[in-house]
């Protein structure tokens, strides 16, 4: 088998949503780029992949109760580039709120800061809340937000090939420092945009950045088997994993690419202890210190309905149809809840680890074969790595996780190549003329 | 007297379009975030206040002829701020191709990054080929732009200011991290922008970015009035550098602003030589090394009519008012040729080395004399120092030029204050409610 591909995925003080309130937590990290760059140095010398970061261009959640806000991604990873030199950078942003031309030329500029580490994670944003600080009264329809996106991509990928590789001649005798035919504009006239280029910045070291994709949702593994050559995505079990993944692969297999240039890595929020008694107390204790009241509010804003911590959730749901939303993560919730017989209580419980990804509270060895199953048996090409504690929960996963996979013939000692691309053992794109 | 200002505008491998033909430059620097960080350095070597970036979202002129396309200020400015510990960073981006939630965003997030050095120089962005990488056939009218521009600031500061100075509480016993509070959505609704907010960071460290401008015409210097703390202007004689200081100056104190809190900054391209003979002869390089018919070309484009290289300018020009682009830029030229009776060939050479800033070709005393005349004649609060050619002008002006000016109580010798606003001697601004 091919080597796994794993991503630090960075967030605050961890993924688990009161890891802020752990003595060893500074509450003050999720703006502090010293603590990002102390994680991406930790993340490097575990040879993963990539740091990963999400976003949305909102305020989510309630400030009070959890560290609320990041900063914007493309710049802090721009930071993270200073400190180390071979792990990937992939930044989440939304094709729903930005122009083409501006972001492109983002991505590009960080590909061309970092030498080739550039990654995008594009998504479409769902939720109201971030329509309304762009000049919208709802978010745009699911379907409409996909066809944006995809749109968006190619002018993103046309104005990323509007400079030929060699298009820099800089030959001082003639006065001649690009050949012109080789700068080209794009003259895009779409449903959604008008660009014509060419690009201010030329192509950068690896051609086009990483381009990865999110949603699990019809439209976005559609999307996803059309654009995308990582795929993050929420699954619970072996069984969904397994048909997500042939799913994807045979999208992407239907529409004329190779299925093993589409890596599909689940998320998944190891909670590391020397005994399992050891991971199980420190998954119970950040557990005990979510505030109930306050996830409750955040389903019902999901759901659309009122809910009772003690019961389990009302059988009239909305069917996914029906969301405007993050239908895929609406779905996975729904069946976690159903399947498991969970009440309220006992749901948000397995939330607020992971909100939605697969917790696993275990020893260093139990953590690498659970990867290694999953892996071995059709589920997944690598793992986006959520620990619940940051930084402790990332340094338990390379001191302790990552030796153990390495051992095992499963992940690289150190790195072979030196772009994002080549981690993941990608071919660099050339430009389509 | 207080002591002057001096940003280095960082522009490639220097501001005359010739520059990258010198044997010493290296063609691809414009790209090549080292070159930045080492020019960075030079500058904090010298102590001046900031380093400053010009940007458009297009490919400005030709790349065949020098080299075209520049790195995304923001994301740049990161990279040199991870290099750096006191010097400011200022990034030029526009209010006419940007959300304001996102950029308001990426400035408040360099100002965490770089712990309180980040400043904004707000433009317009003159020009038809921006526009159509932006959706539109044209450039949106010049009062429109200035118009959307106001709304535009308005709208970032209430968002910097969505969050209180105090808004974190972090208590983890109480399991309250901020005070909700102390958070608050904006709920801007303007003829340009509907945003809700609040800002997804919190209140950075400057509280706002420095606030810089850089347009000159009517509607410009209105808008600075209003709202720069640092003005940039190209001006080329004493006499009109004087009339534009006193009349900004008034400007602002008819406004009810102290007119100290507005500094203005004259662009200077100095080119130095041990002697004068050295200093003239790069000069006389540089403008051998430019392309007359290319430059034409720029010049028939901005009037739009055919000129003859060995003639002066037609008598029958169209009047700023009649001008949508860059106004105050035109009438500069045109003054320019007027006043020193200059053919088109001529004019291209003055313009050559700054693109209508005040060249000046002397000696590191000459150099200081200048900057030395203006600052004591009521023409300027400091300078934006545009070396012709880089690194190697700006080594020279801060190992040369600097000294001087430091000798003669003119400029600091260390850095008294942590951000930019302490260096400009400006007020952290406090949150209205």
């Amino acid at each position: 088998m091919t080597k796994l591909h794993l991503n630090a995925f960075l967030m605050g003080v961890g993924h688990h949503e009161a890891s802020w309130r752990l003595p060893e937590s500074d509450p003050y990290a999720s703006w502090d780029v010293e603590h990002f760059q102390n994680l991406a140095r930790i993340a490097e010398r575990g040879k993963l992949d990539s740091v990963f970061l999400a976003d949305s261009p909102v305020l989510m959640g309630d400030p009070g109760r959890r560290p609320g806000g990041k900063l914007e991604p493309t710049i802090l990873l721009t930071a993270l580039a200073g400190v180390t030199e071979h792990i990937g950078l992939i930044a989440t942003a939304s094709t729903s709120y930005n122009e083409p031309y501006n972001l492109a030329r983002r991505f590009a500029s960080l590909d061309h800061v970092s030498h080739g580490r550039a990654g995008w994670n594009i998504v479409t944003t769902a939720g109201a809340d971030a329509a309304r600080n762009f000049g919208l009264d709802d978010v745009p329809l699911h379907r409409e937000r996909y066809e944006r996106a995809a749109e968006f991509v190619e002018v993103s990928i046309r104005l990323w090939d509007s400079w030929a590789d060699d298009a820099i001649r800089a030959d001082k005798q003639a006065g001649v420092h690009a050949d012109a035919a080789k700068v080209r504009p794009i003259d895009h006239r779409g449903r959604f945009f008008r660009v014509d280029g060419p690009l201010n910045v030329p192509r950068s070291p690896q051609g086009h950045p990483l381009l990865v994709q999110a949603g699990s949702s019809e439209d976005g593994r559609q999307f996803a088997a059309r654009y995308a050559e990582a795929v993050f995505t929420a699954q619970q079990t072996l069984a969904e994993a397994q048909a997500f993944y042939q799913d994807l692969k045979k999208r992407a297999a239907d529409l004329g690419r190779d299925p093993a240039a589409v890596k599909i890595l689940p998320g998944i929020v190891p909670v590391i202890g020397d005994t399992e008694a050891e991971a199980r107390e420190l998954d119970a204790e950040l557990d005990r210190l979510i505030s109930p009241e306050y996830a409750k509010r955040q389903l019902e804003e999901r759901f659309g309905l009122t809910l009772e911590l003690d019961e389990p959730l009302p059988a009239n749901l909305p069917s996914e149809d029906e969301i405007e939303g993050a239908k895929s993560r609406y779905t996975l919730i729904v069946d976690l809840a159903r399947r498991e017989n969970l009440t309220v209580r006992q749901l948000i419980g397995r939330l607020g680890g992971g909100r939605g990804h697969r917790t696993f509270a275990g020893t260093p060895v139990q953590v690498a074969d659970a990867i290694e199953d999953w892996s071995k048996n059709g589920a997944a090409d690598g793992f986006n790595i959520m620990p619940a504690v940051l930084p402790s929960g990332l340094e338990a996963f390379v001191g302790k996780v990552v030796p153990i996979l390495q051992e095992r013939g499963l992940f690289r000692t150190e790195y072979e190549g030196a772009t994002l691309r080549e981690h993941y053992g990608l071919p660099r794109p050339g430009v389509a003329r």
